[in-house]
């Protein structure tokens, strides 16, 4: 049942309303696997440089996250830095050194091939088919993508899409693919892609799940203190997955638990700097915090 | 288990990307009270000129909805004008004629005095508290607001709010109303003024409850096509008031199952300009889509 995911591992440098973190762990695939080994075995392909030393990989030593696929080169990590508005709602790229990551080849270990699930994370959709590629048959292939390569290179993207299952795109990513302003429109419009079930995650408004068994709609978990959203998305898909994964069949009662589940981690995520309260989180307080979401949501027929 | 609602009856002229609507019946309590008549009747109290006649009032008739509180002065009915952007997120005032609205004093006919449920549509805080100082008892008193009385008259706001058990408002008024950004805080602060419930409605993202049981989150229905957003949040107050008029005491599961009741009368009225879809609604299809509200949330515990 192990998930493997390729996308990056970075350095972040964040700056919200609340205070400024400075070059702390970051990078889609680790905020995904962090995430994701709540669940299931993580295998993780991604590449650092010499500056990624022990201190940031103690992030993943002692959870099922595999680190043979995580390359280490000469030179820098990729390093991203951002601010955040006073309502936490946009943020600003100051600055984006790709460093190692600008000439990433994502080499997937042979123990890594037979992973039933694979997450590709955010990158060339070139690269996503070559990862694809180097896989045997996995059970699940989710992916994101942003408007980078939806508007850059929108073939290659297309070609990807074909052989994906699941698709997680935030709601300005779906309406720039789709070419359809309206979620429901440009959900039919992006599943005639390839993706049988595609996720569309609202931020601060949740999520809406479009598959074959029609649609699930699941609001984010009200918080107090939001102190920094970076990471949330990567997180709810490491949650979303790896439930999955672990879950059985991907049919639509596992994909709408994996929704929450998802949901319920990008919650946590969202409490402190980089993956701190991930580090801290237990399973019974994901538990606890799933039973709170239903309780959320929950309302009797008529 | 009558309710009095107090507010506006108003002709709209609708610019929307998707056509334009001249002079059509809108308005607060038209909205307002076609809803709720689906579930108990309904004592209309407001103010229209001359030029609103049986064309207007046809919409009302035949419908249990008693129009004996609706004056009728020399002058013209309330005009507004509104203009839609592409995306129907936001919409610019064109024309504001108040007319006969201006002057509106509500006058409570006795036979309405006994009324179980008030809702105090968006009006003058002071004239909100005389409605309530011409009634006897009610149940529940349920109250909308708006920016220009939150900055406008707010200690009169606050007055009136003391006697009010639920506000509904959208988010940015909750916003303003408690100085708060984030809308958990900003429910303690609206709830220590009062209200013990606050139904906070964000449009397309659907609805968030603060009650004395906590919180509950509901979704928008997603609709392909939305035609005309005017009187959705009205429309969404009188299918949560008129459903929990009709459900016995107010309690939380009463109260959430108001909210999805309110929230799929809202989205039929947004398939066409006006009162048009609510006028030809049946009982049937509002239960057939709160059915599919229930199928669009459910989701397992784990």
């Amino acid at each position: 049942m192990a998930i493997l995911v390729v996308g990056s591992v970075a350095f972040d440098t964040v700056e919200t309303p609340f205070g400024r973190a400075e070059r702390v762990l970051g990078g889609s695939a680790s905020f995904f696997s962090v995430a994701a080994s709540f669940f299931v075995p993580v295998n993780l392909v991604g590449v650092v440089g010499r500056d990624f030393g022990e201190a940031q990989l103690a992030a993943f030593r002692g959870r099922n996250i595999d680190l043979e696929g995580l390359d280490r080169r000469d030179g820098e990590t990729f390093h991203w830095q951002g601010k955040y508005s006073y309502d936490l709602n946009s943020r600003e790229t100051v600055r984006t050194d790709l460093n190692v990551f600008e000439l990433f080849k994502p080499r997937i270990p042979p123990r890594y091939r037979s992973s039933e699930a694979v997450f590709l994370g955010n990158i060339d959709p070139v690269l996503q088919r070559e990862v694809l590629e180097q896989v045997e048959k996995p059970r699940i292939v989710a992916c994101d993508t942003m408007n980078f390569w939806i508007s850059g290179k929108p073939e290659e993207l297309r070609k990807t899409l074909r052989r994906v299952d699941i698709l997680l795109v935030n709601d300005a990513e779906a309406r720039e693919l789709s070419g359809e302003w309206n979620l429901v429109k440009a959900a039919r419009a992006i599943r005639a892609l390839g993706p049988r079930t595609l996720v569309v995650k609202k931020g601060e408004h949740g999520v809406l799940m479009f598959g074959e068994e029609g649609s699930f709609a699941a609001p984010a978990f009200p918080l107090e203190d939001v102190f920094d959203p970076t990471g949330a998305g990567d997180t709810f898909a490491g949650g979303f997955l790896g439930y999955l994964a672990g879950a059985g069949p991907p049919r639509d009662a596992a994909l709408r638990r994996a929704v929450i589940m998802g949901s319920t981690l990008a919650s946590f995520c969202v409490e402190a700097f980089s993956l701190d309260r991930l580090l801290t989180l237990t399973r019974a307080e994901i538990d606890e915090r799933y039973r709170r979401f239903k309780r959320l949501t929950h309302f009797e027929e008529i």
